[in-house]
Order: structure tokens, then C-alpha cells, then sequence
């Protein structure tokens, strides 16, 4: 019989209402494979700085190393925007996990299903048939640790500010296999991202996608300069299938193509560390969008992109793929059947709006 | 009597047929308002580089320094894209051109015209009645042209690379201003983006734009994160007026913004340099779309974003407000008489696809 422990971080707003279908959804999962999972619950964000002071407290990142992996919900809101940025939810919590476990692959998933094309802010006839792009953020390099960061004071009395973008080849090296590995599971088109024009990270981040991708002569490569990404993920979404890319333009495209799919509430991510062995990674998963405070609490968030990161857990860090995908197979069942929370109900025909409990209750009975 | 020298750069692709039509409205503005200009046309971009071997030869450095503005048009092509980047007609070209004469500022109208807005990406719904965005891009600044950037070879073999974000106080102040003033011309509200969660450099950008604020007090003032700015231009690009950033933010987001409007042949830009008094400045106008080396040639090339770039060039190298307004009436009215490229037809009633001259002609008959 196999075990599992995941440290549960429900974190603040929508967090704990949609990380309860999740553990149902994988309840029910277990029950039926003979698996057992312990869930460890731990305070993050917003809730641990009102409970113990800070977004992170020690006992957390314990029982997240004592765990076989992370199941995050979601962290912040207004209570605490006037903090100092260092010590608000998203960033003091969220960074120092990343940095600590040293996840440096992203993996999200933006998916457009074919029957949620007009919650799509684009044009129909751009996004028709839905599409299905993996964007794969390297997660712990670039602006966002690199060193020297510095604020001075010159002697003429202005200031002069400093963040550094540092990659190693090895980091990228590291990412590029994520890229390629994912694609040949998919379409086997890796789109690398850099702003090769002007940067000299970027020479070598192209250099070494070039490089990588001949190990994988079953994948193709191309290479997007960042503005012109964020052009083409509006105009042409379908015609990606991998998009590859560094921290800070992870950031921003990944977003960017979270909205271009349509609904935050469905997308799921995971943010994968340390290699297991057998393609496995102690990591963490977490959906995309936000903690949504102006509904919280009122049971109808849209719980899918929790449940879906669950399912991403257990494919990424426990190696269970067909759990993984019964998961998944689920919730595309659901959405075929009309089941719709607030925020991907148009009211069309054949739909129906439900609220955060009757989606797990439908993903579970899809099971 | 009153006299101005135009450095005209057309450059490559369509750059020449489309700079034609633009000139030829200038001729038209000049002779009904007592105005000459003298043309001083130089090589520059691959043109430059298969003339001369380099893509911005001295002589065409020194024709601009001794104009009021220089007209450029669009360089790069598939020809050169084998060449080192820095010796690319893009920027071998525009770099040295922004660091040479200090073109700070960078204004990207991003206006979807009421009767365009099918031609936008975005769902109708969202862009009904049309948009009109004002992006100011810090242009010499950040990872751009900060130093170091370097790459280095590691004791253990591995590959380091490094490039620079820097910023003074002082160069936020003055494109703060920029973007404050062409607020109160506007709306009167002004979004500053930046990742002041993560970026020191964004702590003081933010700061600053606060600082510079206080100055305009019939302006207000949002700040924005790069990655949610990126979703927020999709969701609601009706909800912007004046979008500042730094570089490479402004990179990024100009051009998912022009690509959120929908013709790229309609988008027109200013990079502003030396401040000349009376709120004029020395400065370098073109279109914001690209060579569309696919149609050179043609003579079917949309004219419009030159043509309004020469119109940008009146306003702010020259103070001919009235003429450049002019112009900008003349091209509104052909869009409304139903006149339309290629690039933005789309067989509606009461339109008519016609070529560059055509449009040129209309634009000349209009104003
Ligand atoms: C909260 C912030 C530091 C974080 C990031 O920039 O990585 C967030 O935007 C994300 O994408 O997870
Ligand atoms: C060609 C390139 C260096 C340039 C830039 O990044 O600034 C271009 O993308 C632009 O926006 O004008």
C-alpha cells in the first residue's frame, strides 16, 4: 500500500473553500486505488502573519520538508497591502519557497477548452476549438535572486538603483529539459522566449536551447523575441504548444496567457524542485489565479484550478499518472455536462451555474 | 517664413513606399500653411548595410544632428536576420540611434478606432466604441543599456552571463513628467507599471511616480504590476488613458498593446529626446509596426502609421499643433469614408480596399 504525506497550504480568501474539494477529489481518488495520504495543514500568507507574524513561519517550511509534496492555495489580499513588499503574503511566502526548495520549473498549463471559448477575452474565430499551450517558467533565476541589488545614493544626491539578471548555462541547461521532455509528451513544438537583441542572458539562452534541442531531434524549436510573444499568444494562441522562457518573462507571459485562455479558476500550476529520480520532483502545485477576496467565503469560487493542481501532484511528484489523469478526465466531464461556477457561466445553452461544493461533488461522482 | 530640415530615413521593407505617401502629405501641410521643408534622405538599416556594410553609417548620424527631427520609417528583413544581432538593421540601427541622441521617451499611441475595432483580436464586447491608450516607455534606461553585461567562463566550466537594470531617480522624474503632462492633455489618469515585489529598481519607480504625482493634482494615479498589466490590457484596454513604464516593460507591453488595437499599419510612434523648450524636443518618428518584408514592394502597404508619424513629428519637434491635428482629422475621416489596406479590410459594408497611394491621395483630399 503506498503512503503519501502532502503539506496542505490553503493560505487566504478563496484558498481554504477550493482546497477542501481538492482533498475530497483526492480522497476519493485514494479510496478507490488503495493509496493513503496524510495531510499536514500549515498556515501561509496572510493567515500565519495574523496568526504567528510572518507569511512563512519555520513550522511550515518544516512540514513541507517532512512531506512528499506541497499542495498551495492561494495567498493575499488587501488586509495586508500595506505591508512592506518583502513581508506581504504573495512575496514573503511564495519566494522563500521557491528559493528553499529550489523550484526552478513552472510548469502552467493554459488551457482554453473547447467549450469555455467564450469566456475567452479574444475573438472567437481566433481561439475556436479552445487550445491547449504548457508554459514552462524557470522559477529561481534572473531579476529575481540575482545579486547585486542595491539602492545608492550618489554624490551629486540622486539615487541609482540596481537588480542583476544572472543565469548559469547549467540553470538553463536544466529548464530547457523540462521544455523538451514536456513537448515530446505533446505536439513536440518547444517556442523558446528571449530578448536575444539586446540581452546577453538571452544569447546564451538561446545558444542553449539550440544545444538541448539536439537531444531531442523529435522536437521542434523555434525562438520568439519577448515582444513579439506577447503578440502572437493574443493573435495565434493554437499555434503554440511548448512555450519556454526565463523568470521574469515567465512571469508576465504566463499571466498574460492565463487570461488569453479565459478563466484564472480552472488553470493549475506547479512549480517542480529537486529531481526524485524516475522523472519524479519533490514540488509544489498551487492554481494560477489569486485568493479572489470579494468572494471569499461565499462558497462559489471556481474550485477546478485546486483540483487540478492536485491532479498535476500527484502526476509531477508522485508518479501516480493515471490518478493524475482520472482527475483530469473528470473535470473535462463535468465541463461537457454544463456544470459552471460564477465565473465561466454565460449562460449558455445547456449550462448550469453551481457553486464551489457541487463542482467537487460532480468531479468526484465523474471520477 | 517658416523653414524646417527632416532627416527622412525609410529604411527597408515597406519602409520606402509608405515614407512616399507620408512626405507627400507633408508637402500638401506645408503648402497650405506657409511652411518648407527640406528633406535630407538617408540610408539606414539593411539598406544601410548592403549600401555601406553598416546599418547606421556616420553620414546618416550626422544628417540628423543637423535636423529639427528625423522621419524614420522600418528596418530588418529576413536578409540580414543571419547577421550578429548587433549588426542587425533593428538594432545596429535603432539603439545606437536612442543612445546617441538620447531619446528618452518613448510615446505609443494605441488607438483602435471606433470603426476598426473588428479588426482587433479581442472580443468585440470588450473593445465596443474602440480604445485609446497612450503608452510612454522610459527608453535608455534599464537592462537596455546598463552596465555590466557580461559572460564569463566559471572555474567549474559553466557559463555565467549577467546584464544590468539600472535606473536614477533623475531619469524617473523626467519621464514621469512626460507621462503626467500628456495625462493632463488626455483623461487625466495615468497607470504606472512596474514589480515593485520584486525588482529594487521598481521600488523607487514607484516611489518616484508617487513623488512626481503630487506635481498634478488633476491627474490620478494607479500602479500596476508588470504580469497583471499584461492581463489587464486584454480584459479591459478601455480602462487605460496614460501607460508608463520602464524599458523593458515598455517593450513588452507597447507591443501587446499595439497587437490588442489591431493594425499595426494604424500605430504610430515618437521617441523623445534634448528638450528644446516650449514642451518641444528633438526627436525620432516612426511607425510602430514592422517591414512586412512579405508585401515591399506591393504598393499595397497600410501608409497610415507613417503618415500619423510624421503628424507626431509636428506636435512635438515642431509645435505645429494645429497641422499636426490636421492630419490626424484627415486620416479619421478616411477611415470613416470606409478606405482600408489589406491589413485592415474586412469586406464590411460601406468599405473599400484600396492600395498605399489611394490611401495617401485620400489622406491629402481629406485634410
Ligand atoms: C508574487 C510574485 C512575487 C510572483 C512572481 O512574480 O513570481 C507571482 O506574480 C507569481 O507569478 O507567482
Ligand atoms: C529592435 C529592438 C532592439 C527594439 C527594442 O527592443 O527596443 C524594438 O523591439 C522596439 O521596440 O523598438
Amino acid at each position: 500500500s503506498r503512503k503519501y504525506t502532502l503539506a496542505v497550504l490553503p493560505g487566504d480568501g478563496i484558498g481554504p473553500e477550493v482546497m477542501a474539494e481538492a482533498l475530497k477529489v483526492l480522497d476519493a481518488v485514494a479510496a478507490r486505488s488503495g493509496i493513503e495520504f496524510t495531510y499536514n495543514h500549515q498556515l501561509v500568507g496572510g493567515a500565519a502573519i495574523d496568526a504567528v507574524g510572518k507569511a512563512l513561519p519555520a513550522e511550515t517550511v518544516a512540514a513541507c520538508e517532512a512531506s512528499d509534496a506541497i499542495l498551495f492555495g492561494s495567498v493575499g489580499g488587501p488586509k495586508w497591502e500595506k505591508l512592506p513588499p518583502n513581508e506581504q503574503p504573495e512575496r514573503g511566502a511564495l519566494l522563500p519557497l521557491r528559493k528553499h526548495f529550489g523550484l526552478f520549473a513552472n510548469l502552467r498549463p493554459g488551457i482554453c477548452y473547447p467549450a469555455l471559448t467564450s469566456s475567452s477575452p479574444i475573438r472567437p474565430d481566433l481561439v475556436e476549438g479552445g487550445f491547449d499551450v504548457l508554459c514552462v517558467r524557470e522559477l529561481t533565476g534572473g531579476m529575481y535572486f540575482g545579486q547585486p541589488k542595491s539602492r545608492t545614493t550618489l554624490p551629486d544626491g540622486d539615487i541609482e538603483v540596481i537588480d542583476t539578471m544572472v543565469y548559469k548555462k547549467s540553470e538553463i541547461v536544466r529548464i530547457a529539459h523540462v521544455a523538451f521532455k514536456a513537448a515530446q509528451l505533446r505536439r513536440k513544438h518547444v517556442t523558446s522566449v528571449d530578448k536575444a537583441n539586446v540581452l546577453t542572458n538571452s544569447v546564451l539562452w538561446r545558444e542553449t536551447m539550440v544545444e538541448v534541442a539536439k537531444e531531442y531531434p523529435d522536437v521542434t524549436l523555434a525562438h520568439l523575441y519577448v515582444d513579439n510573444a506577447a503578440m502572437q499568444l493574443i493573435k495565434a494562441p493554437r499555434s503554440f504548444d511548448v512555450l519556454v522562457t526565463e523568470n521574469l518573462f515567465g512571469d508576465i507571459l504566463s499571466d498574460e496567457m492565463a487570461m488569453i485562455a479565459g478563466s484564472l479558476g480552472m488553470l493549475a500550476s506547479a512549480s517542480l524542485g529537486k529531481p526524485k529520480g524516475d522523472g519524479l520532483y519533490f514540488g509544489l502545485f498551487e492554481p494560477s489565479g489569486g485568493t479572489a477576496p470579494d468572494i471569499a467565503g461565499m462558497g462559489i469560487a471556481n474550485p477546478i484550478a485546486q483540483i487540478l493542481s492536485s491532479a498535476l501532484l500527484l502526476r509531477f511528484a508522485l508518479g501516480l499518472e493515471k490518478e493524475a489523469a482520472s482527475i483530469e478526465s473528470a473535470v473535462k466531464k463535468v465541463i461537457d455536462d454544463g456544470l459552471r461556477t460564477g465565473d465561466i457561466f454565460s449562460g449558455a445553452p445547456g449550462t448550469r451555474k453551481v457553486n464551489t461544493k457541487e463542482i467537487g461533488e460532480a468531479v468526484i461522482a465523474a471520477l
